[in-house]
């Protein structure tokens, strides 16, 4: 059971972080995040800082893969994947835009887009967020994603796989569904609150050829009540081609917490 | 290198299979499909007997997995599953009907879907047909698709595993996108030809829990030169409940058969 318990503190420097009194299990066991204030409380671990809304926080992994953050860098991205992420990275520096930390299990990632903090850990569960579910890095959903939060725009980096075929050699009609849904939603959680996905409508415009590095471009069109409308653009980073086109009505919950 | 040899016969019968010479690797070694007569051509096993239009077909699936056919019953299918699924096979049995075979590797369907015959084995591929990329049994995408040709219309049962979360304990957006992409462009490939999805329009009316039994229908609704219009529905197996509707644009490829 000793794995199950977490370091109470959290280093909000770029220091080397302090020691779990864990043994170290290799490069996933701990993570440096660059949070906003709205970033969820981990079990044990403070990451809302209320006088520091931008800051870079290591956390514990230790207790299970769960936790482990999906949206860095691994061995399966491309040359053009990570050049992209430095330069998104980048332009976080100054807390204009923010990366958002992805979990495989949906409740982390709601916690973290709502600020909320998570109870205790509960019971292991067999379900996944559908696109965290291929476990070998590079075969399936490789992305992260990025929001500015002023421009109300969530933009997302995304490096297809090959489990992820639909055309013989390109991406899924279903493939690039799910990364407009994640985003579309990701405009929703982190500009406003809780919301359901109502309608999408995607026009697809040309193939995604597989392993290909694309740009998913989402924002919050205007908001009426409870009802958003957001739009979605897919396309080549140099800009030159659009994949798919799409718009979606979002029905916004009770909301928790407003970024606006 | 034994097993890349295949029998270059087929039963037409219920009988048993003929001999391949092979040893048998458990249940799944033989599959008996019925088949229409566009039914592809497989390495050495002729499908396609036009005297018959329906008919039972033995096949050796020796070669590898990528010839294993998912749309067949395993041990994760619920009651509800396997009840629709005799359902749905018992209508098959005048040949109004047919169950629709599906592979893990795209070029397999679209070949069974057009009737062609492929060549002799190429090297592996690491692709794989999104909604077939999960490896565990009743972790992702269950689901069977049936084809009504004179309605020209496709219904998929489907039983959507844990692997497929988006809102907590619901499916994902994209998972619906996912197999309603598959079951639109079915009625595509199916009644005319090649196609591609140009657009995808999805209602979400109310979420659908995880490891629940839906029916996916589809038809076309309209050609107008190579545009194809078709709809989609999903809904509870008792139709009380309507989970999403969908309306697509489908353009037709070069038309290489045409069962209509």
């Amino acid at each position: 059971m000793e794995d199950t318990r977490c370091p109470k503190e959290a280093s909000t420097t770029h220091d080397k972080p302090k020691s779990c009194g864990h043994q170290a299990k290799g490069l996933d066991h701990w993570r440096t995040l660059r949070c906003g204030p709205w970033v969820a409380a981990r079990k044990g671990v403070v990451l809302r800082p209320a006088h520091l809304p931008f800051s870079n926080i290591t956390v514990c992994l230790c207790q299970s893969r769960r936790l482990k953050d999906y949206a860095l860098p691994n061995a399966s991205w491309s040359k053009e994947m990570l050049d992209q992420f430095n330069k998104f990275m980048e332009m976080c520096k100054d807390g204009t835009w923010i990366r958002i930390p992805s979990y495989r299990n949906v409740k982390y990632d709601i916690a973290e887009w709502q600020g909320e903090k998570l109870e205790d850990e509960e019971e292991e569960t067999e379900a996944r967020l559908f696109s965290r579910s291929v476990d070998v890095e590079g075969l399936g959903f490789e992305y992260v994603m990025f929001c500015n939060l002023s421009e109300k725009r969530v933009v997302c980096l995304f490096q297809p796989g090959p489990y992820l075929e639909g055309p013989p050699g390109f991406v899924h009609g279903g493939s690039v569904a799910t990364v407009l849904d994640n985003n579309l939603m990701g405009c929703a959680f982190m500009t406003v609150g809780g919301a359901l996905m109502a309608n999408l409508n995607i026009s697809f415009k040309s193939p995604i050829p597989l392993g290909s590095v694309v740009l998913v471009e989402s924002r919050v069109e205007k908001v009426e009540g409870r009802k958003m409308f957001t739009s979605g653009l897919v396309r080549s980073t140099d800009g030159e081609t659009i994949y798919a086109k799409a718009t979606a009505l979002v029905i916004l919950m009770e909301s928790k917490k407003s970024h606006l």
